[in-house]
């Protein structure tokens, strides 16, 4: 028999993990706040507390809003024996603490990369760490929601992997609003810009971002080969200055501009990107 | 024999540019401010002065720093007869202002979709507006360099195009210099984690962007079926949190955090980042 699981939370995620337990014939025990949610999942066992949903099965699943949100659920729950794979979205201090609190139990926080559509899907992967037997049992029964990527001992790794690849994330996608806002104020079709244009552009763009990383763990005193910070600069005005002739807020690009003025007035004006990461670091 | 042409600058780019007419058998002639720049060109002519380089030939390629830059270049040198075309970073209204003074010159504006080594090479593109018979006659010409795409007879059009594409770039590079920062602020190794995750997660969630392109053109009144903005403002305190616990300057984030709240604040909570998007318009 497959390994029994239960899901905390039928959110939009929570709801996708569970089917695709369920999928993959896994008996599922479903627990939610707010019951009757996702009444598609008609295979699963629907538990009317926490603790009859943990009491269910020896991994269960935490998928609900915040990290508060997972301490108010568990509670006075008795976890004892449980392996508590927490993917909902924390900071690394949080993924410890929490990991602290729980006696008797194992802990695996995990942070999800993947919209719900995605989960089962080919594209998606979930990063766990923490208690790294506790993994290994359980790697299979993971599998099924997405491809598990085990980072480390240390609970709060994955979610430091989990902010940093989301924070990637909203830098692109803030960037690219900002393109089809302008668009949108040209009255030009988004979907043909973004299909044709937009999608194609950022994809020959991340071919630069090996590079830059590489910069970062072996800085080069080179100059800059291509594209150095002091035009960089100079143009990000152009930016800027489109947007408001456009009508459209500047915002998610004014800390950018910022960022390369600073730059070049700490004498970085003929190096390239990797010079800004530097800048960023606050504590050095 | 080829069609002669000119190129007025030998910055990173003016000399990429040059170096791909010489290896397309161009008769190439070049100028710039500072004499001596690229000695590799070794057969391009060298003019001293600019309205001896703009006299070369009937296709004058323009790349130099900023509009003023151009401005000065120009400036008293007779243009009769010449199709002008300015690839330096502009803005719409500096285009459009650039062609109206060219006078006895046709005039076509572009926006280079590419770094330097990008040059002549299959990924590289550049676009095109302004006077539709000089794109015509000079197609072949202009293709030497990168694809070359018209996107129509205002002089702006191509740098309204190129900025938005590069404040998408600017905003993805944010998001990946940010992550990558996490990262270093950890001691982790930023190739690895560049090659192995980053990449390919920003590869898949450019996948989304098609589908916000839709929803912008065509709104739809569904609620997020995936990823409502509520829990994605909940969750963008953790990005900020982190951050900061990292020693990492959290500012290229910021706007985006707001955005969200804003968005949630003004009653779009359920719905996802396409809404965002709207909010971004500050004259409707
Ligand atoms: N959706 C995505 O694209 C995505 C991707 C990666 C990670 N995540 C993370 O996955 C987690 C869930 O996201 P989601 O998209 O499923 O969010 P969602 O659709 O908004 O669902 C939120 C869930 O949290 C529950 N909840 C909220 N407040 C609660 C409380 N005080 N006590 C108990 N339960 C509470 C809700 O229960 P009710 O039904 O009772 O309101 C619901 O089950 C979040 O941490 C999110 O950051 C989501
Ligand atoms: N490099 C890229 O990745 C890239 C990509 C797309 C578009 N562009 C655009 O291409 C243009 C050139 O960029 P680049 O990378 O070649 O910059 P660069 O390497 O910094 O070269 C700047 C060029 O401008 C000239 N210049 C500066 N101020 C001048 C002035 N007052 N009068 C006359 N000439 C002046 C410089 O001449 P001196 O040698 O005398 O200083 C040099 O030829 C910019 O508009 C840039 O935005 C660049």
């Amino acid at each position: 028999m497959k390994t029994p699981v239960t899901v905390l939370g039928l959110g939009a995620m929570g709801t996708a993990l569970a089917q695709a337990f369920l999928a993959a014939g896994h008996p599922t025990t479903v627990w939610n706040r707010t019951p009757g949610r996702s009444p598609e999942l008609t295979d699963a066992v629907r538990a009317s507390t926490v603790a009859e949903a943990v009491a269910a099965s020896p991994l269960v699943i935490v998928c609900l809003l915040v990290d508060t949100t997972v301490h108010d659920a568990l509670e006075g729950v008795d976890l004892t024996g449980k392996v508590i794979a927490n993917l909902t979205n924390s900071t690394p201090d949080q993924a410890r603490a929490l990991e602290a609190t729980l006696a008797g139990a194992t802990y695996l926080d995990g942070g999800i990369m993947a919209v719900p559509a995605m989960i089962g899907g080919p594209h998606a992967f979930i990063l766990y760490s923490g208690d790294s037997a506790a993994f290994e049992r359980h790697q299979a029964d993971l599998a099924v929601l997405a491809r598990p990527l085990y980072v480390g001992a240390d609970a709060g790794l994955a979610a430091l992997y989990d902010i940093a690849l989301l924070s990637a994330m909203y830098g692109m996608f803030g960037g690219a609003e900002h393109a089809l806002a302008l668009m949108h104020s040209a009255k030009i079709p988004a979907v043909e810009f973004t299909e044709q244009l937009l999608v194609p552009w950022l994809t020959a763009m991340l071919g630069s971002l090996p590079r830059i990383a590489a910069d970062l763990d072996n800085p080069s005193q080179a100059a800059a080969a291509g594209s150095n910070l002091a035009m960089q600069a100079a143009a990000f005005h152009n930016l800027i200055d489109t947007a408001v002739a456009q009508g459209v807020d500047p915002s998610l690009l004014t800390p950018m501009g910022e960022l390369l003025q600073k730059a070049v007035a700490t004498g970085h004006g003929d190096e390239d990107m990797a010079a800004t990461i530097r800048l960023l670091k606050t504590n050095v």
